[in-house]
């Protein structure tokens, strides 16, 4: 009897996951990339003097705003004897540890040592590990890399020159714009998902859907492109009334993903974007931030088997309707990369990975990635769009239109 | 002071597991052997078009049956980019992936893939890993070993020529007839209680009974038989009127044991036989197939404290009726063979140990275990029973009745 | 750019806990210095018929109460086959495991084997390990060491002569007097917290407070005394009334802590006494001893947010009004000693570490650690109290007032 490959399971690998594409905390390869930026940690509502605890790349932190208004973003243990601050009275420049009462500012300076002679002559020489809070249009984010790196925040254009009288921001932080806010499984694995155009027209439409825009039903023409700060996919799908669908989508270095409203009810540039917030190697937050006319809702929710919303499905339900909850966090806590098999639909992923691993290199060699600027004003300038294109249209207002000439 | 040896727990061993007789897992010495026979995994109303999870040998599966009516188990992970099949839906040929689509056959092999040219050119090179499935009787059972080295499934005499007139088949998986279904323990001490008649007098009448027959309560003469497929052992009560009751348990390489109902409903050959199925390392189901009279209750549960069912107990109460459950699972989630001190009335458990220790040597030196057929019809013939001998019975007819003579 | 050093979070070092203040399991050097002492395991009422589960020092064990009156502590698993004896049936001279019906008494010993020949002819060879019982007005103790160590129990001078009549002892088993019976936290944490009054100026009273008599509000003067046996501390404040208020509290090796009610409803020599027991490396529960006049209640329990007991808060109220077990749990399942930066208010703490090390390293190389007699009594003389001194005060009569002259 000789050995037979009838491919069954038996003596199958189970598989690993690419550390330079997962791994999120301290020390790690891409832990010290993603360091290398500005990430959310809250909505602005969320520091108030009633502490909180926040995890932001597999740390746990305590976020608060003193009573001067200024947010405070703290390692919990207390430097003196390791109590957490989360049990810390909040002051007018500063939060005070329960135990020992010493009270330090939201830069971490030590203010007061009560049970210290002369309230502490020494104090100046304590610090509470602290990260600096930067908010931005009602967002908290933080900087958690090293001090002589911080990079300025980056403005979107998008969202520049809000008319506040017709206008306003609206902040979404439920994972997939609909289901649950925290996804149980790595950020990676739903960040490369904004790349893949393909899955729209299996899992959204064929298999669950429609959940979209009938139009995105249209098999469109697809490609990628490569840019030094991330990576975009057009898909330009011809309509029954001689127009072109022209939909651009992009990933920016290291935690962006502009996907206009899959609903066109956008139609132009995207009024949207969303970062991934890695929580720790196997929980993701997505906070999307969306500019939009007062009084009107900001996009259509996904629909599951018709009519219902995630929330209202059962368990059986979930598996006849899946949608991009049960896609990514299906694919495990955390994905195994070396059992994949990668076909040519899959580009726009191996680009966004390949992309990514090279800027973990090019910090793990000392050098500065793509997307970091510490002088100008920060300003970066997005493209992603849902664009209807007619005879009319002057092409040159179109980004990445040459798919079209 | 000299140290003094009054046999105080202070500096005693915690002891651990033979692996031998415990690993379940893919790559373990004892993982092979169990590989080499055919496992129950479900009823066979359990494969249905909706995918269900089921965990065999430390492997986490998903069980289906497409629209023809083909029941599959394959590995959860899409072999393209891993999301659970958990998810997919099924179809008339297989069942197909949520995320980009692909369809695969029960028998792994890929039939589409709908987002690569021409529907996947290169699809016949992908396949999902897959376990074969045979339904016997209404349960399934699968084989997760070698291809080369599969072998017939058996077949039991005493569930062949069913009277579909007058007999039904049963299937009952709570463990230990009564109980929970799933015991949180290691498979191999549920096994071998099987071949350990001594603790029914103790167990089962003296602490918590009388749970079965009275008659049971008689003190027997047993003794125990090694075959070359198992291990049997004869327990001969005298009965008040004369008859002497001949009961025969058998367990057979790797996880069957055959216990004649003993609540003695059934005389002569038994009229069922169960399988230890290793969930994985601490946990254990057990499948057990009942012939029986239609319109007959299968047979008697034990009964706790008198006159309740197992579910029926509060905590005191399972403190002061303790069942096979109690005394299985209170070994702990695996036991620990290196701190047990065996006596001599473990002489079965021994045996049971000692026989699968071999087998598990055969099938690491690359032999092939008792049991295994590659050839023939897979017949095989039980010969447990409860058995009443009188002065006119001819012992030729009684298994194992030397013991009498 | 150079690199900047402002305090912030990135690059901070987890930190470790020390092992010689924090383990307690078999084996570990600080675990067996605890294995020198008689430690608490439960009121003499909870060691009944029905046998329950204890852990003590990392160790599960069972606690029962044989039908002749004797109290039993023993390790779970039946020496035989490993069936646990929570499940034991519990009879005049012992507990006989469920199974195969082995009887052991209290001292271990094999007193039947049912299912052997004669009942066990061998018997005598087998012992379940168990561990000595003393009860000490109704408290439970266990002395977990090598036999020929074995100390005899401390006796308290402040719990000799109860005036039967009058008086009573009560045993308080929730952690801090209010709060959870049990804190998910390593013992020497709560220990040292003993010794350290000034937390009790900010957690008790400025931050919390006040949730203790409001005399204690006035700052003191604060000395600490190292003994061979513990450490005290002394804290003196002048009343208004002209008097003094000398506090002595206490720390004795290992685990008493003998802390006078700060409610001062007891003055002069302390009614009360606890013993911190380490159920493992992370869980901790204390007991109380106190003596009092019958028909009296033990002492007032600290109130949060003025009026409300640790079970009527809310989460915030519980970051609003922190107490004991908010802050010593607050340090983590176990605190990190390596990132802890202590200040001159922490020399209480420092001295009772390193005393406690000290003894450590003593029974590390085999010697007796401080504590523990071998002949004697077995009586112990405490010192802690609340003491009013006034101008006619005999200080030779009041404890460690060398501070005060």
């Amino acid at each position: 009897m000789t050995t037979i490959d009838d491919g069954r399971a038996y003596g199958r690998e189970s598989g690993e996951a690419d550390p330079e594409l997962v791994e999120v905390g301290p020390g790690t390869r891409a832990g010290e990339l993603l360091r290398r930026y500005w990430h959310p940690v809250g909505r602005s509502e969320e520091a108030t003097t009633q502490p909180r605890t926040v995890s932001v790349l597999g740390e746990e932190l305590v976020l608060f705003r003193d009573r001067s208004g200024t947010p405070g973003l703290i390692e919990p243990r207390c430097c003196h004897r390791g109590t957490t601050l989360y049990f810390g009275r909040v002051e007018e420049n500063g939060i005070r540890c329960p135990y020992h009462g010493w009270l330090f500012a939201a830069d971490g300076r030590c203010l007061d040592q009560p049970c210290e002679p002369d309230r502490g002559r020494n104090k100046t020489s304590y610090r509470q590990p602290w990260y600096p809070v930067f908010d931005y249009h009602g967002l908290l984010f933080t900087y958690m890399g090293p001090a002589h790196k911080q990079p300025l925040f980056p403005r979107y254009d998008i969202f520049e020159d809000l008319d506040e009288e017709t206008e306003e921001m609206v902040i979404i932080d439920h994972f997939a714009f609909g289901g649950p806010t925290v996804a149980p499984c790595n950020w990676f694995q739903t960040h490369e998902n904004a790349m893949d155009p393909y899955h729209v027209f299996i899992l959204h439409n064929a298999i669950s859907g429609p959940q979209f825009d009938p139009k995105l039903e249209i098999w469109p023409r697809i490609s990628f492109q490569r840019h030094a700060w991330g990576v975009t996919a057009t898909q330009d799908r011809d309509l029954p009334d001689g127009t072109t669908l022209h939909r651009v989508t992009e990933i920016r270095v290291p935690t962006v993903r502009v996907i206009p409203t899959p609903t066109l009810s956008v139609l132009g540039k995207t009024n949207n974007l969303s970062w991934a917030l890695p929580i720790d190697d196997t929980h993701t937050r997505v906070f999307a931030m969306v500019r939009k006319p007062k009084g009107l809702p900001p996009q259509g929710l996904p629909v599951y088997g018709g009519d219902k919303s995630w929330f209202d499905l059962t368990d059986e339900e979930h598996q006849l309707y899946p949608g991009d909850y049960e896609a990514q966090v299906g694919q495990g806590a955390i994905t195994r990369h070396s059992v994949e098999r990668l076909a040519s639909s899959d580009r726009g992923v191996s680009m966004v990975r390949r992309q990514f691993k090279e800027q973990v290199r090019v910090v793990a060699d000392g050098g500065d990635p793509v997307g970091v600027t510490f002088d100008g004003d920060g300003a970066e300038s997005v493209i992603a769009g849902n664009y209807i294109i007619g005879p009319d249209t002057d092409l040159d207002t179109i980004p990445l239109s040459e798919t079209l000439r």
